[in-house]
């Protein structure tokens, strides 16, 4: 198949383990790890909803002027699960997905990325998908 | 690679395409389509924050029990991209993927399906994506 659009959005989709689990189970240090991550890298926090689960588990989810960011913990295995949806620039994504795994303190980390909105020529639509590492540049 | 850990998540990526464009300009509509799918699919809706966007486009997430649906629209392109992210059972999951793409009309629909919080026996995680035909169960 030929590339015959323009990626509308990345989405970068983000795999967190070995993270301890108190970090996750901290609700409030999950909104403001959310909030200092949209910050640091270019992203326009509009509004954020979170919620702090019974036994354990946060979950924290960022609108953006650019799409979104979402943070969900499973403290009792110690992972997070991640993503980032930008209809922007995706330059600084690879370094934002570095600085939440350093945050959260993660031991291993999975990144797909993901190119949002692709059309074929006959007018089909399809998915491109392709996994990152943040160990190089 | 062996299948060393059970699925924490499972992700739905939904790319909608030829969806009329005064649909996906509606605030109401767009968060009234993310509350009708969330309640007739059996997740829970938390809460949920949505924007409308100048000149056009609206955004409205779903913060759930089981974890997140997003939508973001681009009236401009007939385009809207979607996910819905349960860490529940992914049993209703096509039905509900099936039932936003009427919702708005798309002509065409491309799903990639994500199962998150995968790790190996050596403790690295790793991400597992196949797409998935609405047309067929």
């Amino acid at each position: 198949m030929t590339d015959a659009s323009t990626t509308l959005g990345y989405h970068w989709i983000v795999d967190l383990h070995g993270c301890p689990s108190d970090l996750l189970d901290d609700h409030e240090l999950i909104r403001s790890r959310l909030k200092e991550t949209t910050d640091r890298f270019g992203l326009t926090l509009l509004n954020i909803v979170s919620n702090q689960f019974e036994p354990q588990g946060v979950t924290a989810i960022g609108l953006l002027a650019e799409s979104h960011m979402s943070i969900h913990t499973w403290p009792e295995h110690g992972y997070a699960a991640i993503d980032i949806f930008t209809c922007g620039s995706e330059a600084r994504l690879k370094s934002a997905c570095r600085f939440i795994a350093d945050a959260l303190q993660a031991q291993s980390c999975s990144v797909l990325r993901l190119r949002r909105g692709l059309l074929n020529h006959d007018g089909t639509s399809r998915m491109a998908s392709e996994p990152i590492s943040l160990d190089n540049d």
